[in-house]
């Protein structure tokens, strides 16, 4: 069976796999790791339970993790050399992983060496390995990267007008994220509208507490929103999206704040939180602003007028674009979300229908008005499945065979 | 007679033009300003000089205008009372002023509130006033502000997703520059299309040293590239642009810069000089990459691309545009780095005529492709004509009496 496993800052998320990849044979989560209000979390079909777990940190997250799976009564793993692989999602892979890659040793260096780049996911991922490297000796464990996808941005696109040799020397640049989910869910769109996905340009909406538009052209990504960091790019739950940098010295040197409280508001305090003073999820502030919450209002139009102007770039990026794709939990549940961004770009061949979008949960996938030029799509992202795809992948007899040249071997 | 005054941060520019504004009399400018290897240049009409001049500060600048405007060598200006009515360019009017003024007590007050948003040039600025006032009693002095045209930006496009209170009670958002030359340039391109700018949605691309894109709607600034200090939107020749603000917290704490070397950094050492490592200036870029200067080659792409994609982001903005207009220095004259922007972007209508391209400066200002459903302009920009009719139109005597009951009356 294969395990997938995707270790967060504060949580740790679990699916296992027939090894065909057909069923999900169980899932969960170990969640508020470190908090008092931790709980778990674990279905295998219909039953299932939560209930509350104090987990002191992702040791102790994998720990519960494995006695659920194990557990007689939901009966679905007997004993740890069931499982045949492993699946890692893993935040950031610098510069030095464009696709995913069966872990060894060298690997596992090359993760700390990335660590400094997302210093509350990439320690917890490893974790997560070193756990599962111990729990199924001799099976083999494949790390998937968030930013391995974007790897194919072109300097144009990923460098920043800052000295060249500092960028250089310091890894400065656009690396992305929810690269998984975006590579996923164009592969899907493609699929979906019977073309070769070398043929299409779109731009996908990954729409989701964390936010990545993605220009994807002939299936590679050519831009991406988030940067260097994981809170620029547009507005999301909590983090504050592109702004001025030039407000950092402001705040700083007029205003008196330390670096470390700006960046506790870059990630922490912003976005639709900042801006609407209620709440990070859209459901909420949606809700709010129909009942006439100016703020919540304000907060609605910057984060889909931010999304409308980024999709017009990437259009302009690519030259137009054939697909636009909205996923994650407000790309694929806020009809009115859709309706927002799409208003008033007909120029660029986006239409859709209005009776479409609000049943595209469990309807048709494609919302799009009839002859619009561009097909709309409402794709329901799956990064755990993309993972345990990744993971089949790598670990084939002939493949390990050729990891074992090429340590960083890419799966594609 | 009315003197147009336009104070840099190192700088003062002049011109003064007959009552009707017919013509430019004298123009000049004192360069260098606390530099020995400062100079001034003075022409009245073909006549004029350029000479060496040591000056300390803006004060000593002023005298060495007024000398040379005095001068019974050239004859232009027997005494200071023949000046009628004396122009400023004000860098920053913050949120106060949003059209131009006539100074009074008041008005230089505010002008000292707005000096910590643009350290460099408010100063100045008020400097060139205050003489003004001392060398010119009697005369009126108007003030025109880079950031006024951009006060009608909605909030959806010119607050950030940071903390909303934070953002109001400390004036944090996007300002804009180049204003005056946006407005100037967007009306002589609605008479040059013969339309009413009321009808038109446009782009223009002011593009020197500096670099504005303004998205102008019916007239109106809707948004605009810079955003709260004056190195942010697109690359420029030695300031960065846009870049993700999570960089700084990297630079400083990871790699012990200060924030001022990093503030320096973004101002001075990055855009087109931070890239190429060459030159600030485009025409010696543009020349090096055509010789195989791969940097100077990066440099052009990147430039040329976070443009073409703001023109893209201002199109959705907009719902399509009717006109793009190129102006200011590389502008007005570079036809490579216009062919290059307009490249690939026909889905927008955008389509320019290669020979008419080649052949803008001094020839059709329309460079559009036969057919094509955007008109691309070149149109020549002039900062100080428009100071000079904002100047005329606030000194008029109505005008005048209505400036007594509201000290902060705008223009338009």
């Amino acid at each position: 069976m294969i395990l997938i496993i995707n270790c967060g800052s504060s949580s740790l998320k679990y699916q296992l796999y027939t090894p065909d990849l057909a069923k999900v044979l169980a899932s969960g989560i170990v969640a508020k790791i470190g908090e008092p209000e931790g709980y778990a979390e674990h279905f295998v079909g219909r039953r299932g339970e939560r209930r509350h777990s104090e987990t002191a940190n992702h040791h102790d997250a994998f720990g519960v993790m494995m006695e659920a799976l194990l557990s007689p009564e939901y009966g679905v793993l007997e004993c740890p050399g069931a499982i045949t692989a492993i699946g890692h999602r893993v935040v950031h892979g610098g510069a030095i992983f464009f696709g995913s890659v069966l872990v060894d040793d060298c690997v596992i260096q090359a993760l700390h060496d990335c660590a400094h780049f997302a210093p509350l996911h990439n320690p917890a991922n490893i974790v997560g390995i070193e756990e599962a490297r111990r729990a199924f000796p001799g099976a083999p464990n494949v790390a998937v990267f968030d930013t391995a996808f974007h790897q194919t941005v072109p300097p144009k696109a990923h460098l920043y007008a800052l000295p060249f040799e500092l960028s250089t020397a310091h890894g400065i640049r656009r690396y992305g994220f929810h690269g998984t989910s975006c590579r996923y869910v164009s592969q899907t769109a493609a699929e979906l509208l019977n073309r070769p996905i070398e043929a299409l340009s779109m731009v996908v909406c990954h729409l989701g507490n964390g936010v990545t538009l993605d220009a994807i052209d002939g299936g590679k990504s050519v831009d991406t929103t988030i940067g260097f960091g994981t809170f620029s790019g547009v507005a999301m739950g909590t983090r504050a999206g592109d702004f001025d940098p030039a407000i950092i010295f402001h705040l700083v040197k007029e205003l008196g704040m330390s670096l470390d409280q700006v960046e506790e508001i870059c990630y922490r305090k912003s976005g639709l939180l900042g801006l609407s003073g209620l709440s990070n999820d859209m459901r909420e502030i949606c809700t709010a602003a129909e009942k006439g919450n100016t703020r919540c209002q304000l907060a609605l139009e910057v984060f889909t007028y931010q999304i409308r102007k980024t999709i017009g770039a990437y259009a302009a990026a690519m030259g137009g674009i054939d697909a636009l794709v909205f996923t994650a939990g407000i790309g694929e549940n806020s009809a009115e979300i859709r309706a927002r961004i799409c208003a008033d770009i007909g120029f660029l061949g986006i239409e859709i229908d209005p009776r479409l979008n609000a049943a595209a949960r469990g309807g048709d996938p494609n919302i799009s008005a009839a002859g619009a030029r561009v097909a709309t799509l409402v794709v329901p992202t799956d990064e755990e499945r993309m993972i345990a795809i990744d993971t089949v992948a790598l670990t084939r007899p002939g493949v390990a065979a050729m990891q074992e040249e090429s340590p960083r071997l890419a799966a594609e």
